[in-house]
């Protein structure tokens, strides 16, 4: 892309690496499918770690860190687990570089490690490990650690945030007593995050569970929310895992009960990543560029003084600057007072970036001691009395986090549609969205309609299973087992 | 260690590995050189790094992220860079892992990269070439970039927190259109450093300057603060890098100035590791176990309720609660509650943990409406009122920083001796700490000094070189060039 943005009719993928591209959100590195997080973007991920840890800590969770790099030993100890990651490993073979012989550098062989390591793609066994170490009584238990962390799993086909070989995420790693506290643990961090993406990213999700094929390698029962992007594709926004006894089992992690007798400890995980940032920007932009929610948005008050004359540029920075005092430390402010480029392109810059409210002081707003309102979503623009500026703002961010909440919400609402038969399905598929079915549960005919459609089975919901109840499977005509939500995904 | 501190005054080193263990700060772990942060450890760290992370941005620095793998040929491109790193670099080889024939996994053959990627022993390479496509004129300078991250140097001779293959730090990289700039944006963040440590860590430093030696590889001038532990050992607490034009030139990053010509970007870099946990533990502690100083304690003050009656123990832990209302948010809070332990036993454990004060409450305190106050740092316990009980843990907690602080002081101070004989130095230098000398710059005498005595030139302090005119060097006799500070140093 030059300088304009591809609309979202002519070309979804281009418009989605446009609007990036023009916020300065990210850029490609030097390292086939690896990122770079410029500030822009890396400060929305500080937003949504900043909210996240909080809601973790008071959940009871702790931070802790575990190394970087894992034998490959540990990972074969968990057999779903290695057939689940071992294709997308990074493999480091050597620990030292020489000089090489016809210039460069090159891995010395004499470096070479006895076993090799792979760079975490995610930490269950070196965090069971270490747990195996930890555990030894019912009184060491729970533990309830996360952890903040980059992982790397080598991808082919990339996309910025969405899908990319290193990331950023966090991982909770939680070891119980029981199943059933272990469970209620994995719900319970299910429900976090589905407050934290309606609350903060303004991201209406289905919380459901995965089925048998597209679950967490390893886990018994993997527990998902799901968002549903503009162009009616499915994003897995987070998961949380129970993973019964199997890391225990592997790593032989076990514990005394109150009883006196020795148990298998009980297990969770459960992450988000900066994909959540890929989420955000498809389900919330437009054709202009980025627009943000305002938990997220970096700068969430541009205040862009307007001016012809010298006279005037003093008059109005003035006030400008008398507004930014008055919004005081509540919210991210940014004052644009550059002479180098006229208002206008300050309000292009500023909507492309996402900006969720613009504040225009010009000579007229000076004189009437008040400022012009221009939210990014769009609507008509409103005065705020200087004198009451913060509650201006404060009703205007809160406004734009709902108007974001609920057209997301009924977009999403919209395309859920229920079909009871598989003709019925495909035309449905092809308009985009969720589509709902009663389903018999089998991983062969779900690949079928895979192969078929490309869609997937995104999740069974939690809520209104008891619907299935009675119902055939829109596609085997057996007796349904699950009310099922298929779309294609990212 | 079962138990049992071994004292400062038997074995120092076995003293710091019981000292981390009692406090339950980190753990060794399964993969050699790489160590395990434990919560209460880590937490540490997550005070200390919200602490520079603000005035990071009171600076002016913003947060981005940049890739975990570089390509082996961008560290060749600095050819002082790759000599200093190639021989401690974890090399990924291969993208893939395969079943063994004998069981198990191995790096498949057929994913071997076409070039090998380092983890970053540090990221000025990566970093430079995305500088290359960031800047093009005056108008894209400064660039203020700060990065957290995880990094790898292998190393075969380990201590926790002090030296590990895998470590946490923060890299600030900034790009300046003149030198001048450059050099004092290198001197400001040593600035930042020194009163950090000051500050938050009650670490006082030398701020000097690096021999060409002990230069960051690939700096013009490496800038230092240096810290001295109980045994008489120097720290370097962090570094702060003048590039010069070095990785400009490498990358061929240049800019059009204001004339309209071409010239090299100037170039800062600046980190501190979690090393310096390692620091606050060797200074501070003693041999009950953990000192914090309390701006990095993760728990500031523990409750302990006192009772030998259920009614006693409903009366205690009603006042603790009241108390643990009235010290808000202000503090970092735990009201220890167990019936499990006897209060003697809940002392021992807190103080190992470092906690910095404890509020004994027991019967005759909830009469008097007061708790009893025990500083970790010793001297006499003393009551305060519960009704001003804020004010008083505010004061005594601010007493307790500021004691740290001056202890570490007077101990580095008593050290500081000028020696302006070699058979002096080496006398004084088995006393520990520092040793001051007059010193006429020479990388061979260095080295010969170093082998003889293990001791090497810490820095050049940035104040009081004027003395060195006129001065001859301790050791060969020639004019001085400078004031040297010798020690030896983890």
């Amino acid at each position: 892309m030059a300088d304009g943005i591809t609309p979202r009719a002519t070309d979804y993928s281009q418009w989605y690496l446009d609007v990036i591209a023009a916020a300065e959100l990210s850029d490609y590195s030097p390292v086939k499918g690896c990122m770079v997080f410029r500030p822009h973007g890396f400060a929305v991920w500080d937003l949504m770690k900043n909210d996240l840890d909080r809601r973790f800590r008071e959940t009871g969770h702790v931070n802790a860190y575990f190394p970087l790099l894992i034998p490959v030993s540990f990972l074969s100890k968990e057999a779903q687990h290695v057939e689940g990651f071992a294709k997308e490993c990074a493999v480091v073979t050597h620990h030292r570089l020489r000089m090489a012989e016809g210039g460069g550098v090159e891995p010395d062989p004499a470096s070479k490690l006895e076993e090799p390591l792979v760079i975490r793609p995610t930490s269950e066994t070196i965090i069971w490990h270490m747990y195996g170490q930890w555990i030894q009584s019912w009184r060491d238990l729970p533990i309830l650690i996360n952890q903040w962390a980059n992982i790397v799993r080598w991808e082919m086909k990339t996309r910025p945030f969405l899908r990319t070989a290193e990331f950023l995420w966090q991982e909770g790693h939680t070891a119980h007593a029981t199943r059933s506290e272990a469970v209620e643990e994995a719900r319970r961090m299910l429900d976090v995050y589905e407050a934290f993406a309606a609350d903060v990213l303004a991201l209406p999700v289905v919380k459901g569970v995965k089925s048998t094929s597209e679950r967490f390698a390893g886990a018994e029962d993997t527990y998902c929310i799901e968002a549903l992007m503009q162009n009616g594709w499915a994003l897995q926004a987070g998961t949380s895992h129970f993973l019964g006894q199997n890391f225990a089992r592997a790593f032989d992690v076990s514990f005394q009960n109150t009883a006196g007798e020795r148990e298998f400890v009980w297990a969770t995980s459960w992450g988000v990543s900066t994909r959540l940032i890929g989420a955000v920007i498809m389900t919330h932009s437009d054709d202009t560029g980025l627009v943000l929610p305002p938990a997220v948005a970096p700068v969430q008050v541009v205040i862009t003084p307007i001016w012809k004359s010298d006279s005037e540029r003093e008059l109005v920075l003035g006030h400008a600057e008398r507004v930014r005092a008055a919004l005081g430390s509540e919210f991210r402010v940014k004052v644009d007072a550059r002479d180098t480029i006229k208002p206008g392109a300050k309000y292009f810059e500023w909507e492309r970036k996402g900006v969720p409210l613009r504040l225009e002081i010009g000579p007229r707003d000076v004189a009437g001691d008040s400022v012009f309102a221009a939210p990014r979503t769009g609507g008509k623009k409103f005065g705020i009395p200087a004198a009451t500026v913060a509650d201006g703002v404060r009703a205007a961010l809160a406004a734009i986090q709902a108007e974001l909440y609920s057209r997301a919400r009924a977009r999403r609402d919209e395309t859920m549609r229920t079909c009871t038969s598989y003709e019925g399905f495909k035309v449905e598929l092809e308009k985009g969205g969720f589509v709902r079915t009663y389903w018999a549960d089998d991983a062969a005919n779900e690949e079928k309609i895979k192969e078929d459609t490309k869609a997937t089975i995104r999740c069974f919901p939690l809520e209104g299973q008891e619907e299935a109840a009675g119902q055939t499977c829109f596609y085997s005509g057996r007796p349904a087992t699950h009310v099922a939500l298929f779309a294609r995904a990212y």
